[in-house]
């Protein structure tokens, strides 16, 4: 009867029977319209941001069980509300099911996006379920920020401090490591688990927010510049370059890395896996030099100032002890969704 | 050099290209940043709503042109905002593509979707464009509402009217006539347009919402119970009655149709179309009587009371000529989305 019950596909119970199994992930009083409704505080702009994941694309069986596929959906969508300053209001889910995807299979994907979402005080507030060849998840999440605090790529200013909220490079090593287990022989077993957590489970970076604003105290001070680091590091300051028309210079042993890496990577493979390693969902934020040095005494664990906003428009990384000549970041080492 | 442009693939420009290409859509203020900023107006509830859409299972270039496809979700998600008395305040789009995909079929896409949104004065806010094995297209709309003008299925109460804002059956009868062109022989070549425009250009009804506020002044009136009749007028009556706990009575002949119908199709014809048709985009309205008259007579066009909230548990057809049995309606002459 059990394994019955396990091996139970989609087509089996059909859209209606699916919708009540997933019910118990959604509060229940957003059940049974045709749209949710939400409450926003008197005077919050509304955030809104949305992803679209493909299995075998941004997702794999192989790598990622429905649980962690569904806390890194949803946590992905959560870094870009922290990316603007925003705090979550509720998150829909869309998807797009084969009829013999297993039911167990979604079940879990909803019980990872909720734990994900619990974590963080918000939940599932609408969505659609359907047919599709490919299994499919489009998630959009909806945050409420204070007009004057709203976070943007495009007001850094020549002086600014780029500050990182925590170490960067632990989301591909952990990808690295289960993928390639062998590659592991010089870890302990914290430092794998820890690595591959980082992969499996990152943690949007919401909490920081309430300790900038802080910082930031009175509020006629200006909000950072910034965005969140989901697509690399490099990338988050190449975007935050070209947005704001100015350059920046990294300095090469101020980036943090997970102290693991000293004893494992080389150096060069350390910084490549920090600068377009992707997905650790840190916030990149650019402040005046003394708050930025406030705030990271206040984050602590990783929290560092990597470099400063210049007048040029290159994004260099730059060697203190000049071991290695000065270097121009591209996106060209990133990644690209299409292409052949 | 033009048809090497029109021939031009997704994968060609990837992600970037596309989506350089896709800005026109976009109001300039909403793009580079990790979300979109909205502003609710003071006082209202934000509403949430999601559709997820694939090819060959939602949408097909057999019968609609890329820019029908992205109108008809547009409208879709636009109706489900109707339904809870919502005004829009814009949409994400989440679009998966193979590479192989035309760059010009995506921008016809994006022109449908702008078209119809315009005439709602509304806009694409955000969005999201991955690779893909199958076109899928995940629309979330928002919109805000004032608290206590809010539509929801739950609150007919007997003795109320049911009133549809607009004729029932169009939009199959549309398909239909796209699928078999043969069967329109005894349609002037209006009649057929009309059909098929419905099918391809369906108008959510925001427009009613303005008429139905002021009908329903002073604002201590509840708002009416009600969905839209995006699954079929059927499936919207018995989700309506089975929400709000009660029965309701349908009178054969009140249901509105098109009016070719009469010329056309066998009166069991029509009214399968008009119950079980479905994508009419109608709202169906639950408010007392006297209301409900002069609401009718405001909107005109196919609108109507079409029956009554009872103290049952079923949806009766009912014929006042008494040629045909009552006939309790139920959701098996509807649609499942999956099932072998």
């Amino acid at each position: 009867m059990n394994s019955e019950l396990s091996s139970q596909q989609v087509k089996d119970i059909g859209e209606q029977g699916l919708l009540e199994k997933l019910q118990r992930f959604c509060p229940p009083e957003i059940i049974g319209d045709d749209a949710a409704v939400l409450v926003t505080a008197p005077g919050q702009s509304l955030v809104v941001t949305t992803d679209v994941l493909v299995d075998g694309v941004h997702f794999s069986n192989v790598t990622t069980s429905p649980e962690d596929a569904g806390w890194r959906a949803a946590a992905a969508n959560l870094s870009d509300l922290a990316a603007m300053g925003a705090s979550p209001l509720g998150i829909t889910v869309g998807l797009g099911l084969p009829g013999e995807v297993k039911v167990s299979w979604v079940e879990r994907l909803y019980q990872g996006i909720t734990e994900c979402l619990q974590k963080y005080n918000t939940s599932i507030v609408g969505g659609d379920i359907v047919r599709s060849p490919v299994t499919t998840l489009a998630i959009t999440a909806f945050g409420q920020v204070s007009p004057h605090q709203i976070i943007r790529r495009s007001t850094a200013v020549v002086g600014d401090a780029i500050v990182v909220t925590g170490v960067h490079g632990a989301s591909r090593a952990g990808l690295e490591l289960l993928l390639h287990p062998e590659l592991g022989q010089d870890l302990n077993h914290v430092e794998k688990m820890a690595l591959i957590r980082a992969h499996q489970r990152p943690q949007p970076r919401l909490d920081v927010l309430p300790i900038l604003w802080k910082i930031l105290t009175p509020d006629s001070q200006l909000p950072p510049a910034g965005m969140d680091s989901s697509d690399g590091l490099a990338d988050a300051i190449i975007q935050i370059s070209r947005a704001s028309g100015v350059g920046a210079v990294l300095e090469r042993r101020q980036i943090s890395i997970p102290a693991a890496f000293d004893h494992w990577l080389t150096q060069e493979q350390a910084l490549q896996y920090a600068l377009y390693g992707g997905e650790d969902f840190e916030l990149v934020l650019c402040l005046p030099q003394e708050l930025a040095s406030a705030f990271v005494q206040h984050l602590g664990q990783g929290a560092a100032i990597i470099g400063s906003i210049t007048s040029g428009s290159t994004v260099l990384l730059h060697d203190e002890q000049k071991k290695f000549p000065d270097q121009v970041l591209s996106l060209s080492q990133g990644f690209q969704h299409f292409g052949q």
